[in-house]
């Protein structure tokens, strides 16, 4: 198979942990005798810092024309601080997703058995946890239109839905509970949104196309109790773009670290990989950052982008043996773990391509 | 002191509960010499059923008309399965709160040593957690224009905040730091949202005005995070009404359940009293519901309405004592619980007046 891979670490830890992705990438190639060429590309703070724009055009060209795109990561505090700057870096990523077409964001929770006593929650609450997300990425308060009036006294964002948003990520996700534990789970807030009402009666319809997976409507704010109180009663989670990125990140505790999760955007053309992980300057720069999201998002691309399961499922195992045999990075360590099993990005990433 | 409280029960086991909460108030009434008179309210479904109309006037009028207010919960599984539906119960609550200009909710996240065990974190996250959320509750995407457009292909929310809005709910909030441990966190999506880049703004102006608190701010999908990583990193944390709506309902289970947390609503007159939780009409009408979060929003009414901090302690105290003692409703037992100190709600309410 021969694949033109597009890299974009992005910034902060985002340049550490694409390295480790990519690397995986091509010893894959190798191993399988794929022929994956590889570009780079800048976004975000890294982009307006060289162009001034967060994603210059010559980016979004490499993105349109590449197979699959590896993303590292996107912000910079500078920017959180100021919040009356006019370009900031997410514009970037925003703009990516709606030029790219990727409306459905996958997010799969995947618990690996050694990293159970990692999370603030307890064993036997997390235990056999499997949750598959699809979190619409290129709708909602996100994308309406924005207002802030002369005086600085009124601020505005329009949240809204049309009908064929909601469908079409509303059928990814039931075909995917299909080939799963075929139960889905809609995230709104139809007790007060009109939006979310619309998106509860878009997903009833759909949900006749399925009759053989069985549909819950939850609020967000009882679904967001329910993902502490009891992970395990999900399996295919539906929701808007909102809803979706303060759920995920929430669930990233059931995994035991924010570290861990990787995600893939899809929709009309090429797809999208990245780690759900933020760019995290605090720790940029210092090998410290867990590759692993970079790395597990790589095998989200294999698998999805390029139809390539068993290749997938060699890096996922990696993964789980460099687990196993007791390696960790600061995040996913607990006060039993020895100090020498504690490794930097760079050492972890070796681990798992030792492991492939 | 002589004070006229309004009991408005709204639905399903707001029915039930707020009979408890009522009783407290009672029982307080007599050991202290106040004179406390009652009247009763309908809202919600309830209200719908009786009137067409989720807040009638007669209700509206003394609502206004009274000291404080105790409500018990709204919802039904009709509406929620009705997207289409013109009048809802909800309309009720969102009404009520904005004719009182009640735009301080305030929800303490209270841990009692004897609930460790009944929350899916584990007890050494949870120990000596004590957050104080401050949700906005008259604006945002709640209260913004609403639209649907005709052929039902496409609906919108307008979410928006003035400035004034979310100064005199930082003033609220940065006061009560003051008043613990002078540590406040802002949740926004100012990486995002116009909205939040005001609210950061006036913030961090407001923040001036407090040296003597340390602010932070942090994105929302970053807070849905930490509160289940390392809930003690919090002290008082302030937010919009959507984003406190989520936060304070995933904080119930670091309480253990969403049955023991109690919310004041305040601002410009009346304050308004309710649990967290909702109507519940899976379980209404069996006593099984947990009566200890209106009994403990009874506390908050006697301490933050009427000033009668020997007396919400009395009462705060006979729940820890009534905990102690074992008693348990099923929501708070767990595996080691026996089964005969699991109570119904009328049992529950009982062994707390015997404390009090
Ligand atoms: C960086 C930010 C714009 C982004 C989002 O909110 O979508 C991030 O949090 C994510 O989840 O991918
Ligand atoms: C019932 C609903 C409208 C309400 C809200 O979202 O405010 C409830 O969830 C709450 O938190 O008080």
């Amino acid at each position: 198979m021969k694949k033109n891979i597009l890299i974009i670490p992005g910034d902060g830890i985002g340049q550490e942990v694409t390295t480790w992705g990519k690397k995986v990438l091509e010893k894959i190639g190798e191993n399988y005798g794929h022929e994956f060429s590889f570009d780079e590309a800048i976004m975000g703070h890294t982009a307006i810092e060289a162009t001034g724009n967060p994603l210059p055009d010559e980016t979004l060209a490499k993105a349109k024309a590449s197979d699959a795109i590896l993303f590292g990561a996107i912000g910079h505090i500078k920017y959180d601080n100021d919040p009356s700057a006019k370009v900031r870096p997410e514009q970037g990523l925003l703009k990516i997703r709606k030029e790219l077409g990727l409306y459905a964001n996958l997010r799969p929770i995947l618990l690996f058995d050694e990293l159970l006593d990692a999370s603030s929650l307890k064993p036997e609450i997390l235990q056999g946890t499997d949750i598959l997300f699809f979190r619409e990425l290129t709708g909602d308060v996100y994308f309406g239109e924005k207002n802030r009036n002369e005086d600085n006294t009124f601020a505005s964002d329009l949240m809204n839905y049309h009908r064929y948003e909601v469908e079409r990520i509303a059928r990814k996700a039931y075909d995917a509970a299909r080939t799963r534990n075929k139960r889905l789970c809609s995230v709104d807030k139809a007790n007060v949104l009109e939006t979310s009402r619309l998106w509860r009666e878009v997903v009833q319809e759909i949900a006749k196309e399925y009759p053989d997976v069985e549909t819950e409507h939850m609020f967000i704010d009882n679904a967001a109790m329910q993902l502490v109180k009891n992970p395990k009663k999900f399996d295919v989670v539906l929701t808007a773009n909102l809803f979706g990125d303060i759920l995920t990140d929430e669930a990233s505790q059931i995994a035991g670290s924010m570290g861990m999760l990787a995600s893939a955007s899809v929709g009309d053309g090429t797809g999208f990989f990245e780690p759900i992980h933020g760019s995290a300057h605090d720790i940029a720069g210092q090998n410290k950052a867990n590759p692993l999201a970079s790395i597990l998002s790589a095998a989200l691309m294999l698998d999805i982008s390029f139809g390539l399961q068993e290749e997938a499922k060699a890096v996922t195992n990696a993964v789980a043996q460099t687990l196993k045999a007791g390696w960790r990075t600061g995040d996913i360590a607990n006060a039993n773990t020895e100090a020498s099993k504690i490794l930097g990005t760079q050492e972890m990433g070796e681990k798992v391509l030792e492991f492939i």
